[in-house]
Parts: structure tokens; C-alpha cells; sequence
């Protein structure tokens, strides 16, 4: 069964290829009678876009949407919302050189065995360019969590490469972050993150990095044991953004290397609210959200396009090298700061509609 | 939506309490005429079973199973396999102290607000105990791979603590971590592992480690792009299981500190097969195996329970202290070696069946 | 994919065989903190049991459930509910005799093609016996619609071979049913229905026959478009009960005779309410409920198991003939009501549910 | 959990409303490197498309469709396939009037009251134009299926209010269906009918009816119990189809009148092959394929929409009478015909599908 659809109650389903006439969304699930933000909307799908700064592909895309289901006189109908966003800079002739040859550490071969052809244009369906259409449900997630609940996510550029921030979770703010071209808030870290990516791109080389992400505000009970957990379904959908290698959640690895009594976080009374006094677990027991802050950090891989050479080999057998040309990213954590939050955004959603069913 | 339903074509249901008269799992989608080998199923469960050694809690369970549906003669018939596993050593008395009080790092304040009541017997729902139910399936999943597929899992104890094991993952066998008793092949690491759980139980503490584990074998093609992609499927399974607060694959967090030219996986000809050069990525490109050994590592907490004394509230408000008595794991590693290979073979099962019908 | 799980927001799985340890189900999504009715279960299944009129099949089974699961202190926890129901009277070896011959218009025949095997004990998987799960668990959902919506279904034998009741829709209560053997309300026609049925009986031959059911009491806005329409979710559940062969819904096969004229439920104010001046369209218009009692009817083929003498094949593929021993109902009717009932209450549970969330 | 998607593993979601820029449908599952016959594809729109005779609708659209996904080079690549259909002739300001009056046996009191608001324009999301979408989808369907099967889909206008087709089911072709302007093959029958439907359009009102329909060449298995049988998706997706108010399959309601010796399908052999001498049943037994035609019938209430006048009330509670303007047709049956084609194509793919996994 082919799995393009994220969500159990609130459900996407992703479409399009990287150089097809558009991608988009579909979303099922989302109540009736809500009031869209569309301009809210079209910021959500600017933080993402291609051509933002000088960090980031050339590619230009102004990433225009068109809301063509589901919205009646700006409000949700209950209905399947479908959001279509055109490629416009599509320029699929400068990838036939890539026709029949598989990119090192590139989805092209993997796809070619799978399916037996591939679009190789940009990558075609393997190409971070879909997750667009998730920003754009995520934005329209968001919007809702902030509407009914308050929630808040806020997410961050927490390293790259060698350079690690330091930040105050307490206080940080998104639009504190978007000050960043890189969209870290440590100004003495991002300025050198900045340099660490200008230099790996006139290397012809690329960079990996963390990116950090908070929840604030989430109600207890948020989480659907035992395969719905709120940690399970947040990693899966960070394991589906392009390039993520790993996930952890409150001290995550960390806790590996401690004893329960360090690491347990003791419950007391904050007026005649029950809290907890420290937060390793990060916001959630037992998969479902307790009331503190929900934190966690993934872990990109370098792009895997450089323009470096390197060995690989043609669809017919033969070795050879390749050099990348084509528009790509030197480091994709600026531009996947909004990919977090967007997906953060699905998951909350998909499980504050189902813990309105959880108890009679 | 509840969910207690792992899997979309092999699919898992879980059900039961640690203290009910039984736990146990529903398999559907599982090919008809497969002739079953009930001995192995019974040795995974006795991997994962209480009391194995003094390392573990001293609960009794045989945990001996039975099948009543799905299976006539020895083979499956394409009907729902229905697994049950009594609960034997259920001492619910041992847990009335609990009933009023929240447990630090525990699920009692959660299912509590989520559900508006709980059994809070031994966890109840919460309770590892239910994974003895995805044991049970994944070993039929197992036997299905290996059949049809020679596919090989095979996961370890990397570290406990501050123990970390070295480990050659090229030669590495199930049977060799199984002489282990806390289920680590460096002899080294595992007596100074046996050594500090030890400790940790002499002082009412417990400790935190990881598992790595290997999928040999496994066939090119395996994963469902975009949202049921190998390591995002392996990731949200992993994540189900208690206690675990991290996932990575392939090289995982350390990628973030690397460039795309030193972590990109060359390509290469083996003779006529075509084969990475280096494994950086863990045997997946696009979230679809590539033919490598797919490798990931899991991060466990300690387990929260500790007979030390903590902070915390009872249900109605009031600041206590608790000691916990009861049964448990000082270190939760080596039973949780058989539900990572359990959990992973069912992931793995699903997409090859899924993949059968990717391609006309 | 494998599908064996009835509903999408509450949702069972159905397991066992005819001739198994035990048949069952899953329930999953059943709201928490809901005070089950132990007795009022049990009446449903003794509605359904063999054996309990002359009429029916002289299997003996009481039918005495255990809920093993999802249910603490008499309350619903919000984790899955299994019901187990013993197979008590189980007489494997009757059905020696039939392990080679295929019986005609049952699935003996299809299960072996499409399996390569099958449980040929009192047709394993594809008997009728199986729904004693599904009636258990309609019950628990009959109770919460009950309780939440003071929702009722009345559904009851419509006509058995030729003999046609007439029945007062605006009074019939189940009680009143219940109090026929046959389960129709309509005394004389229920005496010619037990006629008929002794008949067929002692001339070794079965009869089919119509249920018809009610909705009372549905509030406005179940069902969810385009798929989940209240009809089609009715319909498709209906047509999972072994023998039913066709389903209409208000005035159904007899809309196609009229004209819309005719046809259409004109709408007038009933004090402040919105409600139709004729329910031809039973209950629903665009697969949603309006307010109006929900009616359809229900054919059931005759019982595919006779004592008369039939042309049939092996498998080994050699012409015989079969005169069936074994024991059977010479007409489902009857017992099919509670199962009906159960089906129903399923559908109008999950769609209740689901409707919880359809507007913000 | 709103449901706007049919099928399991072959899985289409539905979108769009009457008078959006688009309605149209994403496919996902649908096996890769499968080639697309375009032009077959547009003569199905074709063939559902309003307009097409002096009987129809004069709603024109030409039903140009687009797939903006999924399809490179003319195949199918594994990734969701999406289609788009514009709506060209929407006239929404037709509707204004109706926006505060609620249509006799229209969905306009049910979706206002379900979701808080409708989309008024020509029904919005209830509107059978989103079937458009649907018949795409199942002419890649049909296309597969005659491709991998040969499996051929027949179904035709069986009768149009009082008057009833004799057809010869051995004989009939899509091709002389389609010669026909009422789309039935009995010259006679199709006469009468046409002078109806024009006489039904005269007086300002509708005609109800029936279609039937055949599977030939289906294959011996498919069909996935207990909730998945080969009736019960069918009736599922015929039932989701507007005005469908019924569906028999085989003998359907004709079974409730006859014994089992009458009704039962013996067996016998023909060649090699196990043949049933009768097909009361259907050409399925248990829910599962028996290799016999597939045959049911469905029925459809008159058209909702008529000029004759009729009580109903606003919005606001206040009685008044209604003369609907506006385009319909006055009768649906002929247009029906492809929709009922589709969405049998679409549920038989899916099971084909799923049978490719039912055994090892």
C-alpha cells in the first residue's frame, strides 16, 4: 500500500514532483466552519521557499498557492481543502545529463529499482520541493492549534556543522528566529553558521546540522497509546522530511548515560496545577503530553547534492564520476526550520481532534 | 482514534494490561499457508520474558502462548492470528498503595487526565508488559522474512550507562548476543554492563542505555515514499516501545557534524550488482533500502521506576514522597533486545509485502 | 490488505473460526469512563445464541463471554476491549466428511482458491458463528448511543419466503419482537412464518427472507461524505453478514418507479424544527441523517446448507453429490436480527463519534 | 475522521465542490511503469460529461482533465496520481437565490446543519459532479484490470420509471450501450424510455430507475473477508454514488423468496476447471470471487431537483414554496452508467491488488 497520506484523523495526502506543473496537498479532516488565514498561509510557504537569501538554492519559486477545495468565503466547509502551488522555475533540461546516472547518497537509484523508472527531473517525487504542500497544511494546523488551544511551536537552527547555539527555550520567540538568515537565534552563532555555509558552498560541499523545536502550551492529554504515542507519530513525521537521520525527544541519547534518579522528573503542585519540577521526558509520559513544554531535536545529513566529484555509476553498470551542476542548497536547516514546524503542527492536530473522542 | 494498530498491510493490534488475565496481539494481513515453527515463537518470548536472570524482575511469567484463530494444521489461513499470553504472576495487591499516587517519569498522571480513570495495576495499559504481544507477532514476521527472503535482523546492547560495547558488525550473530546475559557480545563491556546494573539495583536506582541493531539482507526496494518510508516506519515503531527517547540511522547525529563530501555514500559496480562504497546512510536512500545493512540505534531512559526515595503528588493535589516497592527492571536493555528485533521485523514485513505490489 | 476491522474512529476486528477455542473481537476507540452493562451484553448474544428455539441450528453454545481487556472496574479505560466467547460445542470431527467435497453456495470453494487451504470445520473463518463478536460488541455500542443520544434500533423479520407481515413502524418495540420466535411482531404472519419454516425443516430445504430495521431517535448530521456516507457505511456492514444479498434504504428498489414529484420529502417547520412531511428517503438525504427515522430493509438468501441432495464437485475435481448432515438453521431470519441490530449500532457509533469533530 | 477516500490499497481521494475552479481526484497505490491511455481516459469523462444529449443537463463542460502528478513519460511512476477537472461553466450566481432555502431531498438542511455552512452553489460538495473525478480514476482502473485480467466491466440503463430492459447478458457490449442516447441495449425499451425522460423534462419533473451490472473474467479469489468481501466494497462504493437508494447482487432481494434448493449454485465440472451450473449467487460466495460474472443492480431515486413547485423552508425556519431554475438532469440513469463502471473498476482493482498478497 503506498503511504502518501500523514494522519489518522487529520490527514494529508502529499502530490506532485519536483518539476510537474504543480505540487500541493490534500487535507481531510480539518472542521468545518473555521476562518483561514491566508495570508498567515502565504508567509508560512515564503519561510520555506526557494531564493530566500543568499544561503539557499537559486531556484526562483514565489510559491504562490491556490486554495482550490474545501474554503467557502474564507472559511473551512468540511470538505477536502486542496491546495495547489505551481513550479514555475522548473527547468527540467538541466537535469538530462542526470538521466542515467545515479547521484551518490540521492534517492535515484533506490527509486529506479523500486518503480522500475523514476522522474529524474530534480529528483522528481524524492525532492524536498513536495514538502511545500505540507507547509502549506501546516501553516493551516498552526492556525487552529493557535485558535483553539493557544499552542505554540517554535523551532530553530541548533547547529551546524561544528557550530553549536546556545539559546534560552524559555524566552526565544519565532519572530526572534526569523531575524536569522539562518534562523538561529544565538547572533554570535548564526553569524558564524552563515560563514561555515558560504565556505561549503564555494567548496562545492555541503552541510549537515540540528534543529531544535519546542511546544508550548500543549494540553495534557494529547497522544494516543500505544501506537498513536506522541513521540512515535512526531518521529515518523520528521523521519519523512528529506535529508532526517535521527530524532530524540527531552534529553533523548542523553538519557542513555544516567540513572533514573537523575533523570526522573519529580511531580509537585503549582498552585493546584500538578507539575512537573524538572523536564527530561520532554513535555510527554508515556506518549501522551503532561502539561510541560514538548521538546525534541532532529538531525539533518549534508546535502547529498555537491558539485565536488565523485564516484558513482550509470543505470546501465558503467562506474564513472560526477560533478553536480543544477540550483541546490549548501545546507538545508535554514529552509527546513518551517518543514519542522509544519509537521509539528500536523501531529498536534491529528491528536488534539482525537482526544476530543478519548473520554465520554 | 485510538490506536493500538501497528502496521497498514501486516498490521498488529495490540491489547491487554499488565494485570489482566491476558495480554496478547491480532495479526491480519499475514499470507495465507505459511507453516508456522512454534518452538521459535516460544524462544522469543522467553527472550523477553520476566525472571530471566537476576538482572531482571523477579515477576514469574512463562508466558506461554496460545494461538486460537488464523492457524489450522500448522499454517496460517489467511484469517486474523490471535495470540494470547495469560498474565500468571499478577499481584494486583502490590499495587493499591499506587492508586492515589502519581509515579515521577511514569504514565499515571497522563492516562489519568487522558482517560479520566486508570488501572493503575502495574501500569495497566502502560505497562511493557504488552509487548510480549508484538513479540509474539514479530517472530512470526521474522520466520515469514527469512523464508522468503533470507532477511536477518539482529540487535544488541551497545551500552548501558557509561559502558559502551565494541562490537564487529560484520560478523556479529544473534547467537553469540544470546550468551550474553545482558544480551552484549563484547565480553569486556558486557561484565562491566552486569557490574553497574547490579549496582544500580543494590541502590534502588536504575540505568539507561542503547541498542544497535542490523537488518541483513534486505532486498533493494523496501519502503513506501513519501510517508511510509523505511526509516520513518522503523522510527515510529521504535518509538512505541517504553522508555525509548531517541532514533537514529546510519550515522544519525553525527551527519550533523560532517559535509556532504565526506558523508555521501560513492557508488561502485560488484561485479554486475550495484553497491555503496561506505554505509554512511545506514542502507536506505529516499526512506527505500538500497541493499546495504540498514543500521540504527536506539536510546532507552532509565527506567522510571526506582526504589529510591522522590517527590512527587497524589491524584487529589497533596505533596508526598515515594519509594517504590514492587517488581522491576533496574535496566530495561536486555529485555528490550527481542521487541527492537520484534518491532523491526514487523516494520520490515509490512513493506515487503507492500513492495509486491509497488510495480506492475 | 487483509480486512478484517469494521469502522474507522471506533473500530472492531474481528477474529476466530467456527470450530476454534474461541471467537472474538476487538473494539478500539471505544470512548473512556463508560459504564458497561455486563447483562444487557449478555442478553445480546443469548438474542443471537444457537439453540434457543426449535427453529434454529441445535448447536448448543451459552455463549458466556469474558472481557479480557479495556475495561477496569466495570468502566471503559480508553485501551482496546477484548471479548472472548468460548466455543463450547464444537464438533470438529462432523466435518471430516466435508474436508474434500466443496458445498455448493458456501465459500468452501473460494476460500481454498484464494487461500490454498481452509479450516473446513463448520466452514472455519466463513461461518456465520463469527458474528456472535460482532453482536457483542454492537451491544456495548447500542449502550452508548443509547445512553448519549437516547438512539434506538428496532429491526425485525420483514418476511420469510412467502409470507410478508405487516407491521405498525410508529409502535413495534423490540420488546414486542422478542416476544415471537421468529422475531416479527406481526403475530399471524409470524405464525406462517414458523410454519413455513417447520416445513422446510423436515423437507430438508431452507428459505430466505427480509429484515427490516429503524432508527429512532438519530440526531441530525450523522454521516461523513463522500465515502462515508451514512448509507454506504450502513450498506457496506450489512452486506459483511453471511447471506445478505441486498440492501435498500427508505423506499429503495421502489424510488426507480416514481418520480421525483412523487418522491421528494417537502420540508415544513414542527414548531422551531426543521422536519420532512414524508421520509421516503429513510431517514438521510446526501448520505447524512435529518432528523427522520432511518429505514432500510435487508435480503437474506436462504441457507446455503441443506439435507436434500445436491450436485457438487471435489477437490480433486470429480462430480459427487452431498446430502449435508451437520447442524444448521433451516432459516437464518430469526437470528439475524440481533445481528443486524449489532451492525448497526457499529455504524451509527462511528459516525456519532466522527460527527464530534466535524465543525470546530 | 472525515472520509473522502475509497479503497485500501488502491486509495482515491475525492475533491472539489460544483462550481470551485476544479473537482478532480488523487490516486495512490496505483502500481508504477503501468502506461496511460489517455484518449480511453477522456472518452470516460466523455461519457459522464452533462451535456452530452438533449436528455442531460445543459451544464457545458468539456471535462478536459490534467494530471498534474504521477505519470512520467506516460507511465505511471508509483507516486500519487492527480487529476484536475476544471469548471468551466459554473454559473454560481444561479444559485444565489437558493442560498437561504433548503432544497426538498437535497443535502442543503443536512450539510448546513453537519458542518455550520455550506457551499450553496449548484450543491457544492454534494453535487454529483465530483463523480467526475471519480470516473477518471476508474477508466486507469479499468485500463489496468483489462491489462493484467482481461477483465471486462458492463453496465447498463436497466429501467427508467415504468419501463423495464430485456437484455441478453451473454451478448451485451459497452459498445452497443453506448449506441444508445438512455444507454440501454434494448432498442425498444430505450425508446420508451427516452420518451419518458423528455416527457418527465415537459412536466418539470424526474424519473427514477435502475441500472444493472456485470464483471466478466473476473478472476476465482478476489474478495477480502470478513470485511472486505468482494459485496460489501461494492455496495460501499454504489451506495456512495448520489440518489443511489439500493443494491442487490445476484438474485438479491429475489433470494428472499425462494428456498435454498431453488437458489443454491451446484457444481460441476467444465474441462478441468470447477464451475458453478447457476448463478443465483452472483459469481461470489463468502464474499469472494467464485469465477462466475459478477452481476448486481442498483437503484436510483428521481432526480431532487424539479420545477414543479414544492413546500420547504428557509433557512431562517420560515415555510415557503420552491420552483427550482437551474440546469439538472431529469433523469440520471444514462449519465449514472459510467459512474457505476468506475466505482466497480476502482473496488476490483483494489481487491486485485490485495490478492496478489492473500498467499505466500
Amino acid at each position: 500500500m503506498a503511504e502518501n497520506t500523514l494522519g489518522k484523523t487529520l490527514k494529508i495526502t502529499s502530490f506532485g514532483e519536483s518539476h510537474g506543473a504543480y505540487i500541493g496537498v490534500i487535507i481531510d479532516g480539518f472542521p468545518s466552519n473555521f476562518l483561514i488565514d491566508i495570508e498567515d498561509l502565504q508567509n508560512a510557504l515564503n519561510r520555506r521557499r526557494p531564493g530566500q537569501s543568499h544561503l539557499t538554492t537559486q531556484r526562483k519559486e514565489d510559491d504562490k498557492f491556490q486554495i482550490i477545495s474545501g474554503v467557502f468565503e474564507g472559511r473551512t466547509t468540511g470538505a477536502t481543502i486542496t491546495i495547489l502551488i505551481p513550479n514555475n522555475d522548473a527547468k527540467p533540461t538541466d537535469y538530462e545529463p542526470l538521466k542515467d546516472v545515479y547521484r551518490p547518497s540521492h534517492a535515484d537509484f533506490t527509486y529506479q529499482s523500486k518503480y522500475g523508472l523514476r522522474d529524474y527531473r530534480g529528483g522528481g517525487r524524492s525532492s524536498a520541493r513536495i514538502t511545500a504542500g505540507w507547509v502549506a497544511a501546516g501553516a493551516l494546523a498552526e492556525q487552529f492549534l493557535k485558535s483553539v488551544s493557544g499552542i505554540e511551536i517554535v523551532s530553530w537552527v541548533d547547529s551546524v556543522y561544528s557550530v553549536q547555539a546556545e539559546v534560552n527555550e524559555k524566552i526565544i520567540t519565532r519572530e526572534e528566529i526569523e531575524t536569522s538568515v539562518v534562523r538561529c537565534p544565538d547572533d554570535a552563532a548564526a553569524a558564524r553558521m552563515e560563514v561555515e555555509i558560504e565556505m561549503a558552498k564555494t567548496e562545492g560541499d555541503s552541510l549537515g546540522g540540528t534543529i531544535r523545536a519546542l511546544i508550548r502550551n500543549c494540553p495534557v492529554g494529547l497522544g494516543e497509546p500505544v501506537f498513536g504515542k506522541i513521540n512515535a507519530k512526531l518521529g515518523h513525521a520528521l523521519l519523512s522530511i528529506n535529508a532526517v537521520k535521527g530524532v530524540e525527544f527531552g534529553d533523548g541519547f542523553d538519557f542513555a548515560k544516567f540513572k533514573g534518579s537523575e533523570m526522573n522528573d519529580a511531580l509537585a503542585m503549582d498552585g493546584n496545577k500538578i507539575t512537573a519540577l524538572t523536564n527530561h521526558s520532554g513535555g510527554m509520559q508515556g506518549g501522551i503530553s503532561n502539561g510541560a513544554d514538548i521538546r525534541f531535536r532532529v538531525a539533518f545529513k549534508p546535502t547529498a547534492t555537491i558539485s565536488k566529484e565523485q564516484q558513482t555509476v550509470t543505470s546501465d553498470g558503467t562506474e564513472t564520476t560526477l560533478s553536480a551542476a543544477g540550483r541546490h542548497d549548501p545546507c538545508v536547516l535554514p529552509r527546513a526550520v518551517p518543514i519542522v514546524d509544519a509537521v509539528t503542527a500536523l501531529v498536534l492536530m491529528d491528536l488534539w481532534l482525537e482526544n476530543r473522542i478519548a473520554q465520554i
